[in-house]
């Protein structure tokens, strides 16, 4: 049975490539899953001219060949040598577990729960919501998410957020989503958790940087607003994008109106980044990403 | 504060006029509302020029002068008379209660209550959830909606269907959504309710109505899907369009991925199509929609 | 006989009315029209209610009453007095005379001369094209449009605008547009000219002012790029924006694809500018644009 | 130098390759190349799960290994006998020569003349330009490409077909695109011609198949209004799909102006539908496409 297209956690492996640009290296590759009886569902492969440099994602059915994820990671780290590869398998059959960051606004928060209970969030649970702000409880309790409330304040910051980096070891999470979270994560912190955190910030970046974006937006007169998902880096809004989306506006629209539409842009972009990061379909590379289709 | 770009129910009202077109109506409009002190907040029109028919909407701040709702309504069906107007006024202020109709896709289901509990269907609430089926009831309940369980079967189907008019009698439902209901209303269940209902079809109408919609447009090939919200009608997908919406597709994309996708849309041409009739901005007239803009 | 629903030139007024709200404005204005008989066609109305004032658009046609444009302007000059309206009328059947800029990129010229040429871009002709390079000379001969050849440099520019400037007025221009023009009009020109300027900028605006903006939004790895029609104002990118479209983009994008699908959406963007601001639909205040629908 | 993203005719050959999935068929494919000494510039695939086949497109740098043409696709016939590929090798640096069809809607003509003008249509040229009616002559002549008027009636059909087909015979033409042609080429029309049509139709098929769909469009109210490009077979508006896009309407717009609007979609949908066929980058199989990303 299907409920609205659920992508079930499949026995599958998914290899993430980044390598220079030679010739035999699809050939390589796919030499050696076809020689150890591997099944390959999809092969997809990006080289960007200007660095000569070649990216690919190789999905693999574990079914088609019985081999311990073990020898089968030993045996492609040497193709992967021969090829000066940077690279990383997923398994997607485990469970990624996630924490998710808000502050008041419950919109994308409302919007991932649901979907985690809808099952379209792939080889995912939401083990933990993290707030700085109580407001939030009752939502994570109404999907039985267990909810910490973690103040961040200017003078205790630093151990504020030592406290934060546990919660997230302690729960083994493994991907943190900044769903409307009205804090900046410092170096330090991230240098700490070491995980991936994807943030929605609400504009098209580069445009409306920082704060405000949608009082800004009204202000410049802009006829779309959009929303941006990206990988949390230490520069503020700068970090690897990963998904972009807009609506039309007209002067009728008032700031308001501008974050409520954008709110639903948000809840999307948000969403799909997130599932984009869970499928492994990223790579990031120079502060880019390549994502890979779902295909 | 502000949740999102929430409206607030405004002590305003909404008049929906359409008429034969002909010199001298805004300015009598108009000239009715500044006589008696009311402050025009938005005023619309449309003028269709094959059949020469003019569609107006006038939002009007009933604070701005204290009259009667009886008095006002009794004065402008003076002007409405002399215009032939057909017409109708609605008091921003009154809560319309909402009945929301489901099988067991819950991604629509979910977005509107969501919706409901960020403040962001304006006028409404969420009155009763209706369901031919029990899958649902736990979304209806972490919500605190009441739920009801009517199944409809062919032998039964005019029973049935009588309990569910009385049903939405016994809540004093005002309007109802269909939310992904997979049953059709007949036309005398139509008839007896006599409110306005709003239906999800997961198509870009009028490609592919009636069954299996994702299924065709995938062996059909189209690059793009959509969704389609409108007014129900005895006849199958044909009533007045309230909104539509597309994503682009490709080739990759399985049956399964199409109503994922679609599912996203979905979600929000409903919730669009919702907020405009609870607005009052949509006018019906020949199986077409003016739908004015929010302003 | 219709080519692809080209809007003729009718005889009709547009009124185009900034003021102070206060009741009865929308009242005065309609029945001072409908006294003397005119048939108002269309009546849009827009409140900023940050600043409390009212911008409004009346179309009307001119045929339904017989009357001297000197002593309808001078009769509503007293009505607007009454209010403090910013006003200005435009007589649809005046032809307005276009000069287009460009340097070397063919495309946007192109289009706007297959425009003009179908008929799509209403009450106006290109009177002549300018350039500061001669390669879109031929490009201008195929339209038999008038080409100017006027070459801009550092140490002579003021004198070569000077020139310019004598030219548009030589010609009666009453609109320029700069259609990948690469150069940018100084102040002092801007103030000699005194007409209004539309630019096509390749960006979603603000994002990526100045140069080069597809190499840095390959750079930044965007998911999407853009172009913004705006009316030129002495600070660069700066002017208030009239139209923006936005077209999805991948990773496999090169900074050439880029400028080849934005080259699309430049096209669309700028003739949809050019046709609002043809048709009077646009009103300037504090650097936003209202743009009124077709309708 | 680049204008606009030009796509110059590389040294490259494209395969296209269909054929049932099973372990094997990457490796084998890629390893042939690798063998040879050829880079892959790009290699894509696309798995049918329903059919379990498997559609492949390989782009291969003929610069990178001196080889005849005869040998490489003599060599390569081996390998696809192996997998019982259905399978075809284009040559980059060929011209493909164009037909253009037309009748009296200029927009569509104009807009492919511009883009084969700017260098936007790569591998290809217009070779001539054929109407049922003299109207577009002069713009055929702007552009220096020859027009021929042949005239299509109900009596002489068969006779009148056949000397179309005589003359695309005559100027080795290998595709056709039909911009806005108003008649239905027959069936032996079709078998006697044999090679791929490209037509673009004016509504978001498979709505409003047929004809007058913008007035069809306006009277079911749809909110968006689309164009469709697809490869022509016998069945009307039924061939396979090669692209879509849509705009947003509102009830405002009248059939003129969805006709207008609509024009610049179709324009922008036949270019992309055009450049793809050009680009070998689409395999048609079951009624379907298979759009390889243009990478």
């Amino acid at each position: 049975m299907s409920h609205g297209g659920i992508l079930r956690s499949e026995n599958q492996a998914a290899f993430l490539i980044s390598c220079p640009d030679q010739k035999g290296i699809i050939a390589a590759t796919s030499t050696f899953f076809f020689e150890r009886g591997f099944n390959i569902i999809h092969c997809q492969q990006y080289t960007d001219p200007r660095e000569g440099r070649l990216f690919m994602r190789v999905l693999v059915d574990l079914d088609s060949a019985p081999t311990a994820r073990v020898s089968l990671l030993e045996d492609f780290s040497r193709v992967a040598g021969d090829f000066h590869m940077d690279w990383s398998a997923h398994f997607c059959a485990d469970i990624i577990r996630v924490a998710v960051f808000c502050t008041r606004e419950p919109h994308c928060l409302f919007d991932l729960l649901c979907r985690a209970h809808n099952h379209e969030l792939p080889s995912s649970e939401i083990a933990l919501v993290i707030s700085n702000r109580p407001d939030l409880e009752a939502t994570a309790a109404q999907f039985r998410v267990p909810f910490f409330c973690c103040p961040i304040d200017g003078s205790q910051r630093r151990k504020q957020e030592e406290e934060l980096a546990r919660l997230l070891k302690q729960h083994h999470v493994q991907l943190a989503v900044l769903a409307r979270y009205m804090q900046i994560l410092s170096s330090d912190m991230l240098d700490e958790v070491a995980i991936p955190i994807i943030n929605i910030h609400h504009a098209f970046l580069p445009a409306f940087q920082g704060a405000a974006p949608y009082r800004r937006a009204w202000e410049r007169g802009v006829k779309m607003i959009g929303a941006t998902a990206h990988y949390v880096t230490p520069a503020l809004d700068e970090g690897p994008i990963i998904e972009q989306d807009v609506e039309r506006v007209t002067h009728e629209d008032s700031i308001d109106a501008l974050s409520r539409r954008g709110s639903d842009i948000e809840r999307r972009v948000l969403a799909r980044a997130v599932r984009a990061h869970l499928e492994h379909r990223v790579i990031i590379h120079a502060n880019r990403t390549i994502v890979f289709s779902p295909g």
